[in-house]
């Protein structure tokens, strides 16, 4: 059996790391990421998960704790490392010296320690063209633009502990020439990534060009200062080598390929320029970006500043030549790139009323799949964990109005009846775990009572989803989780992509399901049915008896009592729902009603809403309408629940859907076929009032 | 109250650490040391405290072990820091260059952060001329000899540490102005201290020239490797600058000294040459080095090293004209001291038949005072303790001939009757704790039923000595102790300094006595009687019921019953000591026999040694031969000993010493009035046979 390798990516959360990350993912490698997260956020990591659809191995680690990243190695087969960690302030590190000296230089010989104990000899290392110093320095030679035999000369603490690792390095490889280190010296990483979920997120007030005027864009701050326009350039302004982010990750991912390409056991120290080789002036690029944002953004000329030089062009011939990379993007994409990443996320990964914790069970390891991801407007305020996309939480007005347990465990346990569940790939139950589209026939994990129920056993509901991808404005917030469940999983044929996009306002959730077949799936077409299985109890006490509950209609699909598998006949439920009913257990319920008998697409959202169940309860006054674009809900009136410290009839559900069982029924399966080119869709609201 | 402040000495049990020390406290300073040991010996620290004759306040502690160094700064009041402690191979680090970085980079950056939590903010570095690199590289200007503003290029992993904390505490003094940071950069160190108690120790195969050609003239090794002779130099090798140690320990004191001069608050950073300007030849070195040895020293010239350079010579102009400082010693002088270091030291500080441990009570902190000393010749094994110079045991052919334990509160104890002890200033009896010297009387401490015995509480037999200096060839080894006991202590009057030279060989331990009044001494006269107060048991049981003693005479000095204190009167002993008699519990002895009746001298060493007791038991057949110079002994039978395993009559003793309380009989005062400008001394031997 092949061992998977690894590349390991330290600082994998920051600004370039996790740039970096997605390319060497999208370009075939394995990952594992460690960050301390002191000067990064781990939402970038989720971000990067979200793009590239798979879950990324995190590890909150310094790399002073030599215990911690011996683990690693130990854990994950690694075979070499890209070096990003290291805190980057030019101005903090004057005047915090000893600090950079001992992360950064300190965390460096802590990381080749750990490698050479381990064998891994391979690292790719994120230096800067800060090495160079003031390359105007040499009265009689001109070194410019700047190839990799410029002298070096770094000035601040900073550029002297990125030199002095590089120098680590190089000794490392005198004293074992079988180690391979390759140096890569960046010159001006600007933009961010094209889909907007990646992007550099400075603390405080930023000490880059192009974060600045983003800022003042957006209207963080009033104007750019220019420091300078009396420099010997075209326009006064100095001259920089800008580089799109995009572009120096995939340096790193050519520098690592390239170092693949070496003889067994054969090593290598070199270095090389990441640059573009074209030098733009502050003007220039204040004049792009204000293109880009379409208006001219303001700006002040001040005097220089102290240690700012006129230029820092790179030649970039050796990457060029020899990794065979070049930079692609232009001035131009940074700046759309980095405009769009700003506008959807004008305070970067910080989402105001946003917050997440992690379940925190006892005992367990810090789990950062175990996410649980808050939105709060006013007095309403939802928590949707990662494992099931499940609402874990809701609360109105300090009460919560849901089933809502604290540990992960209790939800991963058999006894837990899908409390908030994002259930799929197909909910409800599936005869016999058998259906048939185009004369196959697929079986299905007979995950309860011979028959299939929620997706079987490793359904939607029971795996950890990416993302989310939180964002917000002043009046409302999104989280939107995708998961990639693979052909074959639960017996299911096909890959499906399917998100779960959360809205939340000051009084309403909202759940947007989309499912699609990806064009790399090894099969064409499967069967899609999702709902969220969330537990309602608007009463003030510790069962929904008393709930009084209206439905827009009262037909349902006929069920045998025993599996609550459908006859295929619709029929008029016993009660009448839709002239309000006072919930009982005399009269529990657990039926499929049906909101729409005819018109049936599979991506219903751009449909009318409709109201299908209004509810409130005497005790608090709490009302809940439930709406929704699906043709289907079903209503579970809880009998059967008995879980931690919820018992029969703790909560209700109301879970918008496809009708029952579609898949084995030739007259509904339209509502749950899911063919390649083709999207799942629906859309549903819960919204709560007094 | 002025708290005495505290010079920090990082590695100051090293080379240069240890002379700079030794030339501190010489200069006034307090000092205190720290040293991991790995690469050094805490002997240095033992023979450096025996040159000053004073304790030095050492821990051991690596500088990463950030808690042990703070809590030396919450012990200690510390203005400033030397900073020695580094390793220092320059051969060694190109191989492992990660340790290096590790402990040099990292060692500095934890001593500067806990520097800084304590606001200490002086500190003197140890750089060396390394960071020069190769000063021929520069083709258009000749940089020779090297001044402190020739660029730097260090090319060893060793150089560039060196060199990386040069920048660390430059970058702190810009964050912060107040720092002082005085950066010495060494030439190359040679020479010992003239005492020939310190010196270089290499570990392995040496990698300078001095050290290697002392190891060929004491037979170590061959011959002398000449790495080159077509160098453009007068004789075709290359040329250092060679600073004899002692020079260079007292530039750190200069630099310390002038940084000390600034004004409150105001810093520094500066960097200075240390060297003497001179250039030498390998062969001018060889030649100079051969004249002290008396003879041509084998020597052969092999090619070329890696990475040498012709000449290396510094300009010290800055601190000859800032500092106030210049090396005074010739390389003659080195020559002459790394001889003599060499020839008393042939193996440096491994000494054979030698080694130390240290007492290790249970729940007691390392206590390096607490140190057991031990030579073993043969199957002869002597230890002596710190405390008291104690003989804590002796052991003869795999049996244990003393009382010895292991324990040092044991020895603390008041129960203790003197196991072992070297006792002094005065031991026995002095009445009333009153005497008078040229008519003025003074009071000592009445330690024993209104008398003083054995000096007092804190006599020699209860204080720690310094050393010892322990040397030994094929037969024989010698540990010198040394006591520097102040004016009053105990009531007795002048500084004493007082040492006990115990030389063992594979059958006996010699004692040699000597004490002088120092020339500081505020007063000029006092009383000494000193000896030894070991407890013999040559049998197989736990007393020395059976033993058969004889002695050389039967004349004792008269003394009461009650305080054993003399009448002035000599008498015949009861019994017939002289002509054999079997020691037993009936017959108990404390009496002071009388072995010279007259020619009494201060300073007895090299009278001829008369033996004053034999002694054997025939249950082992082990048998105890007691010579002295000293014109009286005291035997005591142990019948009062009580303390651990010991009970009554668990050993006795033949305590070689002055008549009894002669400091208050005119006729026998002679042997114990000690003044300024005298010698007291007395040699005293035990021969152990079957």
């Amino acid at each position: 059996m092949a061992i998977d390798k690894y590349i390991l990516v330290t600082g994998g959360a920051g600004y370039i790391g996790s740039h970096t990350v997605v390319e060497l993912i999208q370009r075939g490698f394995k990952v594992v990421v460690i960050d301390s997260l002191v000067n990064s956020s781990y939402d970038a990591i989720v971000r990067a998960e979200y793009i590239v659809r798979s879950p990324i191995p995190f590890f909150k680690i310094d790399l002073h704790d030599k215990a911690a990243l011996n683990k690693v190695f130990d854990d994950y087969a690694i075979e070499g490392v890209i070096h990003f960690a290291a805190f980057k302030a030019v101005g903090e590190s004057a005047q915090k010296p000893l600090e950079y000296y001992e992360n950064n230089v300190g965390g460096a010989v802590a990381l080749l320690e750990v490698m050479s104990t381990h064998g891994v000899k391979t690292i790719v290392y994120s230096s800067s063209a800060t090495v160079y110093g003031d390359v105007s320095r040499f009265k009689d030679h001109n070194y410019l633009p700047i190839n990799e035999k410029c002298p070096t000369d770094p000035v601040s603490p900073y550029g002297k502990t990125k030199y002095a690792i590089e120098n680590i390095i190089a000794d490392l490889h005198s004293s074992d020439n079988s180690w391979r280190g390759a140096v890569l010296r960046y010159f001006n990483p600007i933009g961010a990534h094209p889909s907007g979920l990646l992007g550099e997120d400075p603390l405080g007030v930023p000490n880059n060009l192009l974060p600045y005027l983003a800022q003042v864009a957006v209207g963080r701050r009033d104007k750019l200062n220019v420091f300078g326009n009396d420099y010997d350039s075209r326009d006064g302004t100095p001259i920089r080598d800008y580089i799109h982010v995009v572009d120096l990750a995939q340096g790193h991912v050519a520098a690592l390929e390239y170092l693949k390409t070496l003889e067994q056991g054969q090593g290598l120290y070199r270095v090389w320029n990441l640059g573009t080789g074209k030098g733009s002036t502050v003007l220039e690029i204040h004049a792009a970006f204000s293109a880009v944002v379409g208006r001219e953004l303001p700006y002040n000329v001040v005097g220089r500043r102290a240690g700012d030089v006129l230029n820092l062009t790179a030649d970039p011939t050796r990457a060029n030549t020899e990794l065979g990379w070049k930079a692609k993007l232009t001035v131009e994409d940074a700046c759309r790139d980095l405009w769009k990443w700003t506008m959807e996320n004008p305070y970067g990964f910080q989402v105001k009323n946003f917050k997440w914790s992690l379940f925190n069970d006892p005992g367990a390891e810090v789990n950062f799949a175990s996410r649980l991801n808050t939105f709060t407007f006013g007095d309403f305020s939802v928590t949707i964990a990662n494992y099931g996309a499940t609402i874990q939480n809701i609360a109105f007005k300090g009460r919560t109005v849901v089933t809502s347990m604290d540990k992960l465990s209790l939800y991963q346990s058999d006894d837990n009846p899908a409390f908030g569940a994002t259930v799929g790939r197909y909910a409800n139950r599936i005869r016999n775990g058998t259906f048939s589209i185009d004369g196959v026939t697929y079986h299905t994990d007979k995950n309860w009572r011979g028959h299939t129920i929620h997706g079987g056993s490793r359904g939607f509901g029971r795996q950890f989803w990416l993302g989310p991808v939180a964002k917000s404005d002043e009046t409302h917030g999104t989280l939107e989780f995708l998961i990639y469940d693979k052909d074959g999983s639960n017996g299911f044929p096909a890959d499906v992509i399917a998100t779960a996009k959360f809205t939340v306002d000051e009084k309403s959730l909202r759940l947007e399901i989309e499912a699609r077949i990806p064009e790399s799936s090894p099969k064409d077409v499967t069967a899609v049915n999702m709902t969220n299985h969330v537990y309602f109890n608007l009463s003030s006490g510790e069962t929904i008896d008393g709930t009084i509950i209206k439905t827009c209609t009262d037909t349902i699909l006929e069920s045998d009592p025993d599996y609550l598998l459908p006859t295929g006949r619709v029929i008029q439920y016993k009660q009448k729902l839709s002239e309000s009913v006072d919930l009982q257990p005399s009269n529990p319920i657990d039926n499929c009603f049906v909101a729409k008998v005819d018109g049936f697409k599979l991506d219903t959202r751009g449909d009318e809403m409709q109201t299908i169940v209004e509810a409130h309860h005497p005790s608090t006054g709490f009302k809940l309408t439930a709406a929704t674009t699906d043709p289907a809900f079903q209503i579970y009136t809880g009998d059967f629940v008995d879980i931690g410290p919820y018992k029969a009839r703790a909560g209700f559900c109301v879970e918008a859907q496809r009708y029952l069982e579609a898949i084995n029924n030739e007259h509904w399966n339209k509502q749950v076929i899911l063919r390649k080119g083709e999207v799942y869709g629906s859309d549903t609201i819960y919204t709560f009032s007094v």
